[in-house]
This record gives structure tokens, sequence and C-alpha cells, in this order.
């Protein structure tokens, strides 16, 4: 029973449930995108010598990991925002561009978290069915009065849109003058341009961006946000409001050293994208139905069993994958993609599990 | 001008302003209640080889700093919240604990963030006027009909209310089902025990805590809040609602290391009471009305030129304290306490400046 001290708010929240973090080492881990590749090693240099100086407060609005961000796309720092990983920046989008009378919409099958942010802010929302075959309903996406927030790539479908079509969004809510926010949490694995190159012509579009996928710093949790400064302006008056330096002097520091390692960071990329499309092809000569994926996981539907038998059979054989109970994709997993032998060897437990099954 | 796609709850915010953080290296800078002194060493070793495993998310609920604390207060991990700062921990008690049509009480003369919070997430508040010396009205703190927050000791003011006085407001406060949140920010300064001895009493009382200040670890954004399950668990929906994991890995590794480092932690603190003590001593000599501080600062009235003129007298010293513009304390500085070495030095240029305003 809840405490009686709880505000209405906290009694009535639905929380955001993310995958577990277990702590067992014998596990094959895809349940929560992680990269299965360490940090660019500059990373531990990085952070070498740092804890005399943490008896101060990090920089003010971390200028410099900002002018680093604003160098790799090409903007400038004032374009910039950095917050405590990409879940506290989208959160922040939500008081800052969206009004509790207009509905920001959002796709059916996303990040739900977006819908927990709508509710603690006391925003209203409107999900957006899909299409068939889990397309973006584009047209419908800004049919609404207010915001829309979208990742690109999907989450969970892995499916990417074209640029042009993310335009053709971004210049339709301009015409309402209302926001669209591009989640981009997983633009590095896919193939289509990012929508950072619209910035300098929208100012109603804001893209986020996080570190804890393609450049494996998911433990160290820093997102960003590229806009125009009149949108940057609105996140870090949120910002103020809340905390004063959400981002600390290690992760500054340790984010500024892997943003500067392209080498590694395309190294690595390229390595997940091939093991993705490795593994891809293997679920599908498997008989799965695999969405094409822009992202460092796969959505796959098993044509042997239901969907939750099969994450139970691969839970027992200590294999981690990500499934939700939610009408349309119940049928459906989401497999990180590891290492090039972890994915053959979760092939080959796929194969046992068939076999057994059948 | 704001940006047109800003809420309007975005172009009504007034953030809080924290103390600037100048980067050149000669200032004696004693305005934001920083250690003068580094963390406990264990935090380097801590931060030793950590990188590679930052590709995987953190610990959820930070469980090994929870366990940690729990230990330290004779509390239960269940009894513990981490927050990335005391600042995030303060600002989820006002979606956590508040309502829409109940005023929060707070003392006129406080830490300014509470007002920020409260409109960020639109709890109206009351400020309650202080008593003469900058006391705090306790009866009239527990006079409304919502919720209560202080700190103690207060800042900017450096007093201390004894934990009976807390306990009297715990009571007050239960008797109408409503929460007090004691924020202890410097209770390791002071002389009264904290407030934490009474949490298995009090199932409305909170207790915030941070790292930055006793800890030496400003730079690293670590904070907690204990109480009773129930409190807890409106946090960690709050929590849920907003950043699965706003404590990031490194974070969780190094204040844990600092915290189990007892005896280094006293004996930094015994030397910046020593300091504290002895550098009040020399403003009392000087002429300056001094509060008495439990805190790691003083809040200073010079008697020899207006408030607005000694900051700016130090400032062109090189020393940088904190003012506000605010009635009732514009006359004060509140000064924090660095080495031994750097008071003396304050005290010294104290002089030069009385001598060349007389």
């Amino acid at each position: 029973m809840d405490s009686p001290y709880l505000s209405r708010l906290a009694r009535g929240i639905e929380p955001y449930v993310p995958g577990e973090q277990p702590t067992s080492d014998g596990l094959i881990k895809l349940n929560t995108n992680e990269n299965p590749y360490p940090p660019s090693p500059r990373v531990e240099e990085a952070l070498r010598g740092r804890a005399a100086r943490l008896r101060l407060y990090p920089e003010i609005d971390a200028r410099t990991l900002r002018e680093i961000i604003a160098r790799r796309e090409g903007l400038s720092p004032e374009q910039v925002f950095v917050g405590n990983g990409s879940d506290e920046v989208l959160s922040f989008c939500f008081p800052a561009f969206f009004d509790p009378e207009e509905p920001v919409r959002f796709p059916a099958v996303t990040y739900s978290f977006y819908r927990v942010y709508a509710k603690l802010f006391g925003i209203p929302y409107e999900e957006v069915p899909m299409l068939p075959g889990f397309a973006v309903d584009v047209q419908a996406m800004t049919a609404g009065r207010g915001g829309a927030i979208l990742p690109n790539p999907n989450a969970p479908t892995s499916l990417e849109l074209p640029l042009a079509v993310i335009e053709d969004m971004a210049r339709a809510q301009r015409e309402k003058g209302r926001v669209l926010v591009v989640d981009e949490a997983y633009v590095a694995f896919g193939q289509e341009p990012s929508a950072a190159t619209l910035v300098p012509r929208y100012d109603n579009l804001l893209v986020t961006r996080t570190l804890s996928k393609a450049h494996a710093l998911a433990g160290l949790r820093v997102g960003y946000a590229l806009g125009q400064r009149g949108l940057i302006e609105g996140l870090l008056r949120v910002k103020d409001s809340f905390n004063s330096y959400p981002v600390d002097s290690l992760a500054i520091a340790a984010a500024a050293a892997a943003l500067q390692d392209e080498d590694y960071f395309r190294l690595r990329r390229d390595q997940v994208v091939r093991t993705r499309d490795f593994f891809r092809q293997g679920l599908l000569e498997r008989g799965f139905a695999v969405l094409p994926s822009s992202a460092n996981f796969v959505f796959a539907r098993p044509n042997f069993c239901p969907g939750r038998e099969l994450f139970a059979a691969l839970r027992r054989r200590n294999v981690l994958v990500r499934r939700w109970d939610a009408p349309g994709i119940e049928e459906y997993l989401r497999i990180s993609i590891g290492t090039q032998e972890e994915m053959e060897k979760v092939l080959a437990i796929l194969d046992e599990i068939r076999a057994s099954s059948v």
C-alpha cells in the first residue's frame, strides 16, 4: 500500500521499467542495447588523476564538452545542450516545449519512456498508430496541434526514416509553430545522415543523442541535444530549475575523450553493423520475421513458438533479450547485437531450442 | 526574446543561479562552499580500471552505494535513495510529496533552489519570515496545511536548530499527515546529531545529504535521502519517470570509496571546523557581525562599508565570495572556509581593504 505521504502524482505514476542489469557474469546480455566492446582507450586515460579536482563543482554548462560536440557537428556550442544521459535530455523536452492543452504525438510503438515523461510533467499525449510493418505514420505524426517526438531509427522496431521525411515533418511542425524532437540514440548504426544537418534551417527541430550506444558509455550517463539557440535556451531553463550541474566532471572528461576518438568509434560501429547483418541473415534463414535494422539490435518474431516461450527458453540458456507484453509486439523479441562470437553462439542456441520444440 | 517554441512554463522560469566557477587558478575561491581539501585518496584508486565496464549501464538503483550508506546510518538499503547530487534528490521531493493545492513552507532566508523547484513542478509555496537574528520560525514552519522543507544547518545563515526542535517539527507535520524534509548538506560541520536518527520513529521525515561538501566530491554529483520505505518509494517513482540511472557507475564507485574512509572524512572535517572558528574570530575582532556557524562557511556583515562594496573589493583582490541582492541579507557576505593559509590571507586582505576605506 502506498504511503499516505505521497502526492497524488506520485501515487498515480507508472514508472518506466528498464531492462534488468544482472550481476552474474555467465550471461549473454542482449537486453539493453549496450555496446559489446569497451569504449575508446582514451577514456581510461582521461579519467586518470582526476580525483583531486573532484572537490570543485563541475564546469558550468559543461562548456568543454559542448565545444567538442559542436565542432563534430559543424554547429556552435550555443546550439548544444548536454545532460545526464539522453533520458534526462528527453525528459527536459516535455516541460520546455510542450503545453498542457496540446497533446504531444509519438508513435504507438516506440521508446516507452515518452509516455512516462508526459505523465510526470502533466502533458497530454496521442499515440499515433503504426502503419503495416511497423512503419511510422509520418502524416499523422504532424497532424495534431502540438509537438511531436520520435526516435529515428525507431526503437524497438529498428526501422529508419529517410532524412527527407524527417525534413517534411520538421517543416509541417514549423508551419504550425511547434517543435519536432528527433531522438537519435541509434543514428550511428543507420544509413541515413543525421537530422542534425537540418538544424541550421529549422528553428523548431531538436535532435538528441546519447553516448550510451555507439560510444559504449552507457555506464557514464551522457546525452546531448542539438538545436538552434532558442530551443537550447528552453532546455537550459529547465535544467537550471532542477540541477545546476547534471553532468559531473568525470563524465565531461570521459565523454570528451570518447568523442574525439573518431577512428575507434567507426571501427567499433562497423563491427557491430557487420555482426548485426550476419545475425539478421541467420534469423531469416531460421524462419524468423525480422525487420530491416538500422540500429544495434534486431526486432524479430519466431515462427516455431510464441515470443514469450522463446524469451523464456533463451533465459534458461543464459541469453537475456528484451520482450514486451504489449498488444501488437508481444510475439517479438528485441535482441541487442553482441560480439560476433556471442551472436554465433545465440544462433546455435536458437537451433537447439528449435530442435527441442519441434 | 524567447523562442516562440518554448512552453509557457519555460517562458516563465526564473532559474537558480549557482556561484561562478571561474577557471583562472590565481583566485581564492570561497563562493560555493567547496571543500578546500581533495577527497579521500581511495577515490582515485576506486576509479582506476573502470573505463572498460562503462559499456554497461550502471547498477539499477545503485544498490552497492545504498548498502554502504545504510550501514553508516544504521538503516536498511530500502531506507536510502541516491541521486545525481542532493539538488536532484531535493527537486524530486516536490513532485513526490507535495500537492498543488497545499503550499509547501520553507524559511524566507534559505537555499534559493527550493522556490525554483516549486515553480518547475507547479507547487505553491509560502516563505516563512525569519525571526530576529535570522532564526527559523519553527512554529510557523509547521502551521500550514502542506509539507515543509528546510536545511539544517540553514544556508546561507549557517545557523543550526537542535535535534529536539527538528523532532518537534516532524511530530507537528506528522499530526497533520504531511512530510518534513530536512536538507543536511552541512550537517557534518555542526554540533547536533543528524535527524537521520529520527527516521525509524517518523514515517513522514526525509533527510537529504550530499557528498559535495564534507566528502569533497562536488564535481561528482552524488546526494542521497534517508527515510522510511514509503517515502523512498515516492522518490523512486519520480526517478523512474525521469531517468532510470541518474547516478553513473564512476559516481557510485567513487562515492562508495569516500564514504568508507571515515578517518579521512573526520580529519578533513575537523580541519575545516578549526579554520572556520579561527576565521570567524578574526572577523569578529575586525568588527564584523558574524552569525555562529555550524557549516563550512560564515555569514558576515562588515561594519566599515556596504556589503556590495566589500564583495567588489575582495573580487578585485582575487577573493571570490557570495552575496545576494535580496532584502534583509544584502549587507552580508557568505564566505566559504578554505585552507587555514587561505583564510589567514583573506584576513590580511580584509585589513588592507579596511585601511584603504577609512
